[in-house]
């Protein structure tokens, strides 16, 4: 039996329950090990694995040929695409599950991105009011951010993860070695979620990042793998904190504000969501320059290091007043205030509506028609 | 400023938050005390009132009217009846919130019965991954059993309340009063909610109920304040123990497992919740007693008293293997074995699958075609 070469991880603290982040390489290989180290987190006998026609052809058949040699294993494969992010797919799921006659006993196994992360959990959250979970996350953006924390969810038409739950999995097993069937679009997307960590919380680690940009991007397994645990390590510290978004969680959404903008604007898919929070970031970067809290220079290294990721660093064209209006609709408004989280300086991120509508204005006036 | 004639409660203790149920009368008359008494806990600005086209002619305005002197008021009447349980009204709901752009402050109020309160509740806990929600139940059954207790849900089309998730309300407010214009049939299916609590928890409370049903049936609502309150304590107690139902919450089912094959297989709204859970507990008590558990004199007894109550104690005709498949998709159903709440004594429940299949074939026999 082939050992993994990398295998390392960590642990999440959360209110329901504590559990892990496994970290290694080439487990969806025959007699390898992602049916094998994922087994112990299924409590019962049921297994439901949800993928999308993307992924399917690449890791479904050994995970299921292996998990169906201990459980009745059933599966959904999904279309991909943000724009299937909606109730008919969650519907998808709950009458597979019906059919299937699964029980409380299931364990739901999300296997591919984001997307199907956020809506295999929320499926698992609101099935019989709640079943477990297990998240396989194949794309970078979903092993870095969308895997961890227990946010689960849909898209409403008027506005994105509008409907959803908080709901923690069992354990999630991040293979570095699916990111070599990515395409190169995606991983940069997953980058700018990468960035943004550096941004937020440690400006070391946005040394470390200059550094190792290139390999992580010419697929080093190790470098990446070393890049993700930072990441869940940086985000389950926060999550350890502040579960419900009710405080210090909140600073994980940098960029997103102005991203949403951006993504409801443009329709979902037509930017990708790390694209999308890339080019947020250097607006919420350049409100926080206008307040005198980054450098002119900082902002520049901000965008050399988007630019490396092949990440835009312009949002598309968008009237104010749209601009303005789509963020009253971002669930971070408070008492009708919109509120940014902006930097206080490289590495140091601060929710707050204390900034002259003024300047908010200016930015988003950059880039309007 | 007329004062309420009884005003008691009681609070609930659960592991998200603690909250009161406070027991009334004739709140719903202008300046009296419904508005004021839930304002309170109201935390921001936005209000919802969810309610259904039967109950808002009825106590929908003076609510309405005086929640807009403090809040940002909006209203979404659904249609009445469980055949509407579904996601079509959950996304009313959902459209109404984002077509008032409301966020996370929102407070969602469910004005009605149990259906109501169980989409309302269901809506809080899926919107924008959770808001706050208060009950104001209008049915005896949602006074002494859905509004307690934090399951929220909407139903599947292969099964009753496959879909919700447990939320706990910031408070509950029943008011006698709605109890006069509630139907004798729908009173009557309150009732056998109530003697549930009695077969199950307390055989004094049987004896209690066997003096004051026919006081609860002519509406003195002192005697059904007493009898609500009871319940809810009962409920509190339970759920205090046991909120996501792991244990002893699974006792409150009792009637229900065989309830839930008699309102599947007639459909939706056709029985009542509580007739079928009057039926239910008759073959329940009936299997109980060639357990050697119940004498024939105490079946006897239970189903007396639900005679009493104008309730039905013989299921329709379902054909028996009809009926255990039907068992079969019940939440309770664990590691494919069909478990049921059966009476170790009046008084005395038990969660078993330690009965013989053949004697749950004769109980489902007696009334099958």
């Amino acid at each position: 039996m082939a050992m993994p070469l990398f295998h390392d991880g960590l642990m999440v603290h959360t209110q329901s329950h504590d559990y892990p982040i496994v970290i290694t390489e080439n487990s969806a290989i025959k007699n390898n090990s992602m049916a094998k180290q994922i087994a112990p987190y299924i409590g019962g006998r049921q297994v439901l694995i949800v993928t999308n026609d993307t992924v399917s052809p690449l890791y479904l058949k050994v995970l299921e040929e292996e998990l169906t040699e201990q459980f009745t294993v059933k599966v959904c494969v999904l279309p991909d695409g943000e724009q299937y992010k909606n109730q008919t797919s969650i519907n998808q799921i709950y009458d597979t599950l019906m059919a299937a006659h699964f029980n409380r006993d299931v364990t739901l196994i999300a296997l591919g991105g984001g997307v199907v992360g956020d809506m295999t959990g929320f499926a698992a959250a609101s099935f019989m009011r709640g079943v477990n979970f297990i998240q396989i996350p194949t794309t970078l953006l979903s092993q870095v951010d969308s895997s961890v924390g227990g946010k689960t969810g849909i898209n409403h038409a008027q506005g994105k993860n509008m409907i959803g739950a908080f709901w923690q999995p069992q354990m999630v097993l991040a293979d570095m070695s699916t990111l070599k069937t990515l395409p190169a679009r995606e991983l940069s997307a997953g980058l700018a979620e990468v960035i943004k960590y550096a941004l937020i919380m440690d400006a070391d680690f946005l040394t470390w990042l200059e550094a190792n940009l290139p390999a992580m991007m010419a697929l080093d397994l190790a470098i990446l793998g070393e890049a993700v645990k930072r990441c869940c390590q940086y985000k389950a510290d926060i999550v350890a904190q502040d579960e419900r978004e009710s405080g210090v969680r909140a600073l994980l959404n940098f960029g997103h504000t102005f991203g949403h903008v951006i993504e409801t604007h443009e329709g979902y898919g037509n930017w990708l969501h790390g694209e999308a929070v890339a080019a947020g970031m250097v607006q919420a970067a350049e409100l926080s320059q206008k307040l005198g809290w980054l450098t002119v220079e900082e902002v520049v290294r901000i965008k050399r290091i988007l630019t490396l990721a092949n990440l835009p660093i312009t949002p598309p064209s968008i009237d104010v007043q749209t601009a303005l209006s789509l963020m009253g609709h971002d669930k971070k408004v408070k008492h009708g205030q919109i509120r940014l989280i902006l930097l206080k300086s490289l590495g140091e991120a601060v929710l707050t509506n204390d900034f002259d509508a003024e300047l908010l204005t200016e930015v988003l006036s950059q880039h309007s028609a």
